[in-house]
């Protein structure tokens, strides 16, 4: 399960003697040590020296050290300088603030400021929703996090968060057009988070929460989609099943089976399996058990949380109880939102024929696909590295290009499912395959057809300012 | 008093027969309505027509009206279109937000996303100072405001306000190349702004807090600065406090008094007026006698708020007492800082010789430069269509721009006054002129210098994180 990453890449720069066999030597090196080579630049040939960038792909921090090491011990050879590629690319951060006019003399300064921006002012003061036209909320999303649940690192705080913001908000503008900002909190408590958020909405079109912890979250979500009139989002809940719900749909086309007669077992209880489950209810699924640590969740286990009683009164109606292992036997659908290693083998070959396993644990799913694929029939995870890859980057770039071209107010759960059958209606039927069951994140016309159908379903359902879809583009503005 | 302004331009299409004294009467039109006449361009000739694209600045948005309507009086010409320049200029917002990193392979996005963003943020959670060159706080700054104070417009809220901090943002970036962001927030709360800036600091290299009301913009400033380790400053206070000095060094320079002998009135108790006094102070100024609408502040009025009763303790000394017509005989310098007409030729004739008369209200200033000139030595304003333009924009890019570069932790007296001799230092001794005492803003010089004296005199003061001083860009990250 060691893949080579650009993410542990580095660049090396050696000098050599300039005598024949040397370069043979470095790459043999480098490969015995198992790092991937990929450009080999020359940067200098004086003195009878060699002197060349070498950047090698590793599988992890320690793994790189260990392929530097492998050439240091190389006689004769040189490592004049280390550089690590990721860390020279975050070098000043990952975004910057562009004006989108021009100022260069004394008359673009009259339009963009003073005297001529007093006017703009006050035709905003006097129609305060014309802001979602003037400012740049008609196409700007606040990126929220309090860094207290980070990738799979932990509460880290808000400072170490901000990459992983920052590079959300790359994504918001390379795939949706959409001007993300990234705003991380010196606070985790509810209250100030909320308070903070509502007071920061006249400079937004619509919020992104991103990377908060459990059951804060869904608090902190709800209380402001029903306090602010502009959308608020938890990607890490809706996000999730919105593409599960994608995926789901192909699934089943696949192994020709329907959303009403599958028996679906969730497994994982926290925000985004109770979203799930909650997305694929409104869907039309009849049969869905949910499991934590402790097993199914039904009406009569006790001490439940807010969120796990929401599950027990709504899905489970036969009240299975027990494990996972007791309740997966002829389930259809497995969807893991939990840890490595959860789903074992037996519990796999248990399930229905056709089998459909998402395990989207990150970075090492419930069960590995080599371990899973020779007894279901379509397996999905989170990584790259495999078929099927079940990525949030297919679905709120889009969602929000749509919501931000009709000013939505709010994210309603039909924009979401018009949202999931979008990704899914990318693949017709013709292309659709057991390994081809989502479209991948470079194919561009994802977001384009999220946006027109979130957009749309905005307008049919009364959520949206406008009432026609404009083009996909931020320009494009009446 | 009334200027033409492309901050108040139309751009009108019309149409007119092809025929011989068209377009001549229609330019007479324009001119005898007053318009000025910008770019002319022909967009159709068919059909023994010809459409154009006529360009009019006007002196405000009624003469603009009236310009049109004149063109409407005019037989066989047919008005097509009225477009306002500075609305079309607003639309969709001034500001975008660029990735600073490529995104165009799974490979750039396991660099800049997952999972190679895991390990920079595990470094600034082990190390939380290298955030400060690992993400945007590196070159980033919040422009805060309430909307309480904005322009001449007053309280006009959040929405209506951020045009203004957009447009701030623009200048930022035009001529520090700082990234900045708008943050107009939904409340007016003394305690809450604090706590909110508080929150949003690791995101940011540094506030600029702007058009906030007095007194609570002061208490924001001063509980920020110093609870926060990121540098706070309200522009409208120092930023015009810095320009004064500026401007008043290179003054002195032409009229040969100086900074300790020159007797000082600042008409204006607010904010700016007690920033102005303190930089004066600490810039050797030793008999500055400060005026509110009730006349002089001194030791012995009653009911003073806290800036007038430090105003009181600080200045004049002689407790001079009464209006501001009854201090201001044999005063050399007067800076006013209130509202138009609040100087009369009379007070200015009872100057000193060579007197110095700063009249910065805006957009009218508190005497007209043609009204003063006759009785003055030197004449400032904040106007760009008279000489001598004491504008914060001299300031605040170049400002910003040297303590993001050495990561200052505050903006200390010293700094400030290190700003203002650098923006006085671009005009030479033999340059010097009652009309040259201020650089134009368009003076690419002036940012450099700032930025070079500010981060210098950070490190001397140990007010910065780094003990160098690097390049001017952005981009020269060591």
């Amino acid at each position: 399960m060691s893949h080579h990453s650009p993410g542990y890449s580095l660049t090396v720069r050696l000098s050599y003697p300039d005598r024949p066999g040397f370069l043979g030597r470095i790459t043999s090196t480098i490969g015995e040590a198992n790092g991937l080579i990929g450009a080999v630049d020359v940067v200098d040939t004086r003195d009878n020296c060699i002197v060349r960038d070498v950047t090698i792909s590793a599988t992890n921090v320690e793994h790189g050290e260990d392929v530097v090491a492998a050439l240091r011990s190389l006689p004769d050879v040189e490592i004049l300088h280390v550089s690590d590629r990721v860390f020279l690319m975050h070098l000043g951060g990952k975004l910057e603030v562009k004006s989108r006019v021009p100022l260069k003399n004394r008359d673009d300064l009259s339009m963009a400021y003073t005297p001529g921006v007093a006017r703009v002012c006050t035709a905003i003061h006097e129609d305060p929703e014309s802001s979602f036209s003037l400012t740049i909320r008609r196409n700007t999303v606040a990126v929220v996090s309090d860094g207290s649940a980070v990738l799979g690192l932990g509460n880290i705080g808000p400072r170490a968060a901000m990459p992983v913001m920052e590079g959300k908000a790359v994504l918001f503008k390379e795939f949706g057009g959409v001007d993300a900002f990234p705003i991380c909190l010196e606070t985790q408590d509810t209250e100030e988070i909320i308070a903070i958020v509502k007071a920061l909405a006249p400079t937004f079109g619509g919020v992104n929460l991103e990377d908060i912890s459990a059951p804060r979250c869904v608090e902190i979500e709800q209380r402001l989609v029903s306090e602010l009139e502009i959308p608020v989002f938890h990607d890490d809940q809706h996000g999730t099943a919105i593409v599960v719900l994608a995926a789901l749909t192909n699934s089943l086309k696949v192994v020709g089976k329907t959303m009403e007669s599958v028996r679906i077992v969730i497994n994982g209880a926290g925000a985004a399996g109770a979203a799930i489950a909650r997305l694929l209810l409104a869907a039309g699924a009849n049969h869905i058990v949910v499991c934590d640590r402790s097993g199914a969740i039904h009406r009569q286990r006790g001490e439940l949380t807010d969120l796990k009683q929401w599950i027990a009164e709504n899905t489970n109606h036969d009240s299975a109880a027990g494990t996972l292992s007791d309740v997966l036997p002829e389930a259809d659908v497995f969807v893991g939102v939990s840890a490595k290693d959860a789903l074992k083998v037996d519990d796999v070959k248990s399930m229905a024929d056709d089998a459909i396993v998402f395990a989207l644990a990150n970075p090492d799913p419930e069960i590995t696909p080599e371990d899973a694929e020779p007894h279901v029939r379509v397996m999905a995870t989170g990584r790259s590295d495999y078929p099927n890859q079940i990525n949030n980057v297919l679905c709120f770039p889009g969602l929000f290009r749509g919501v931000l071209d009709v000013r939505a107010r709010n994210i309603n759960e039909p924009m979401k499912m018009a949202a999931a059958h979008a990704i899914a209606s990318i693949i017709t039927e013709n292309e659709l395959h057991a390994e081809y069951v989502v479209p991948s994140i470079f194919d561009r016309r994802v977001t384009a057809a999220v946006a027109e159908a979130v957009a749309r379903t905005a307008i049919e359902t009364g959520e949206s300012r406008r009432e026609q879809v404009p083009g996909l583009s931020a320009e494009s503005e009446s």
